[in-house]
């Protein structure tokens, strides 16, 4: 493939990107005129995949698509460690199969983003678990304990006398070591990673090397708009979800996060519509459907997305039940409401019991009160709506 | 053997160490009325033995004239890495073939000391080599980084902004391990070892076995009386050094530092001689005289410290020659002097031509002024004599 000039691979690899170190080398770099090895590390503990890992996981597809060698790095022998980046535990050693399963389950997800074919996947125990005793000392030797505690997230629990294993100074040196063993000329990483990513220079360096320019994403907001986006939080939207529930969860946001998502989970040039909006050209409603659209469509593909889009604006906009409800066939003629909101919408008891108290729950168009109330099912079938988005028809089988 | 009641092993165990951490754990385990396993470590870079190791080293035969299961361990995987200790460099690795070369030589020189039959001399690269990785990661995730900076030298040098490299904190944890592996019941070792022989305490109970007792001692003062014995200062008496040198060198030091010295390097009962002598009932001289005899009689025995002792009354307490000059021929007829003193006296040309300019060489009773002065050898021999305690009977081959 052609190289495209230095100017057009510069923008669009400096979108959205919280910080580049540095501009100068980048650019050094890609004058060469040669494919650059751009690695980014993935902890194998958590291959549970939503939009905000996909705020690096798109960076990485900007350097695919602009020729560049991109290795996905499975960190499967630092994921026995656990990264401490942030945390203030240690994490529970993973087993050598809980590793591998995870990785298999990361492989299945990332494609849906990254190109199959230019993506290189490596794990990282393939030159870590030949480094021995011998090998593991001659890094520690590279790296001063004033420097590791110079992090943040160390330097915070030493202060207020939260521990930190020395376990968790080797981890940073392991990820560092990973670049000189890549010859890395670009690491990417979130902004909790720049630490690290500091080190593999640091660690280049000691080795020899040129060093490698680092790139940090910022961490993505959760639908909330204040939290970071994560599984635990629950403010997140997981790139399997279906194309209703991922179109119903973006048109939730507010419009500011709105720009956000724009510019970090789409490649839409969307400054022109932020000015447009700004200048009641456009009704931020359809640009945040637009936004929900191409998302969809990244994931589930362009009809998939015209169909979420038909659906919530039949629910939404119109106040009509969606085309395509499903239904759900009771053997008894009638059952406690709590049970069935949530065996018919698949939802846990408590989660069921509590969208009744908050009084969401609606049966044949009248609010179910009570989450003792016995309902009574039709053989013709009646429909039953939880929450703003949840809707099952509800059969007695006849 | 018998094995002494509590109050007797006591009363020897205690003598002249600093510390016991602690005593009512070390009265527990002399009360199992069994053999106790008594670890020191060493370092195997630094074999060269001289009175100041030999503190330890008389500890450690207490408890095997006790009956005790005493192991002198070489520290030859740790001695790879180097034990930090007060100091604030990395020391160069040890190569495989250095280390084996000095744990040889520190076995000739120990059991001069020890009972060879029943020292165990073990090498922590039996247990430590099959760590692996995994193994060290273990180790690591049982002690926190505030623990480890707990350590005075590494506190200060962090303080002070002086490097300590990840790989120091290893090894204080692989010398705990020593303790887990070798189950000991009691660690002897300086001052200076305090925090690494707390260290095993915390891994042996972080392994779940009992903790055990550690027990310091000082560190022996050099002929000078005020730094640490050590060779690279120059204050030392090796063991290995000839009754005669050693004699001397016994003598020169003050009545202070004898006290130090009959406590530390003998198993004398020197209270009451000390009150002898505070009361004008001894006089110090016939003291030190005894105390010199006794520590020469350790290394050459009896006969040869009487000889020594006998040697040393003739040239400095009565001024004369003494009885056994060594003797040097020369096959010419002259020579500079500076060249003369080192040849038959064995020492290096600028230390002969240092004590020339002191004015402390004499040729058959004159004092000779200049290093390049020409000395004319007789084939009928004259004394030559260079410091206070060398001489040389010179001739001419006839």
């Amino acid at each position: 493939m052609t190289i495209k000039p230095m100017e057009e691979q510069l923008r669009i690899i400096i979108r959205g990107t919280e910080e580049i170190i540095n501009l100068a080398e980048l650019k050094n770099k890609l004058s060469l005129q040669r494919p650059l090895i751009v690695k980014a590390g993935f902890d194998p503990s958590a291959p549970d995949i939503h939009l905000g890992h996909t705020v690096l996981l798109r960076k990485m597809k900007h350097f695919q698509a602009l020729g560049h060698d991109v290795y996905f790095l499975i960190g499967d022998f630092t994921g026995r460690i656990g990264d401490p980046s942030g945390k203030s535990k240690i994490r529970p050693q993973l087993t050598s199969d809980e590793v591998k399963a995870n990785a298999k389950t990361y492989k299945k997800q990332i494609f849906k983003i990254l190109d199959k074919n230019k993506t290189k996947v490596v794990f990282n125990s393939k030159w870590c678990s030949v480094l021995g005793t011998e090998g593991i000392f001659d890094l520690a030797s590279r790296y001063t304990v004033a420097r590791m505690l110079e992090r943040d997230d160390f330097l915070n629990r030493y202060k207020s006398k939260m521990p930190i294993s020395i376990l968790e100074f080797l981890y940073p040196l392991l990820q560092g070591y990973d670049s000189v063993v890549m010859k890395a000329d670009i690491e990417l990483g979130g902004t909790d990673q720049k630490f690290n990513l500091l080190v593999g220079r640091d660690m280049q360096r000691s080795f020899g090397q040129e060093t490698q320019v680092i790139i940090t994403m910022p961490i993505l907001e959760g639908l909330d708009g204040v939290q970071k986006m994560s599984k635990s939080l629950g403010n997140y939207i997981g790139i399997s979800e279906n194309p209703d529930e991922m179109f119903g969860k973006i048109m939730s946001i507010t419009d500011t996060l709105m720009w956000r998502y724009y510019e970090l989970l789409t490649d839409i040039d969307y400054e022109k519509i932020k000015k447009d909006v700004g200048q009641g050209k456009q009704h931020p409603k359809d640009v945040k459907i637009n936004l929900a659209k191409t998302i969809v469509s990244e994931y589930h593909g362009h009809e998939l997305a015209e169909k979420a889009k038909h659906n919530f604006e039949r629910v939404f906009a119109q106040k009509k039940l969606p085309g395509d409800m499903p239904e759900y066939c009771f053997d008894v003629e009638s059952a406690p409401s709590a049970a069935v909101v949530s065996e018919s919408l698949g939802m846990s008891r408590s989660e069921a019991r509590r969208l009744i108290v908050q009084g969401a729950v609606f049966y044949d168009g009248i609010k179910v009160e009570d989450v003792n109330k016995i309902i009574t099912f039709d053989p013709k079938g009646r429909v039953l709506k939880a929450g703003k988005r949840r809707f099952c028809k509800v059969f007695r089988r006849s």
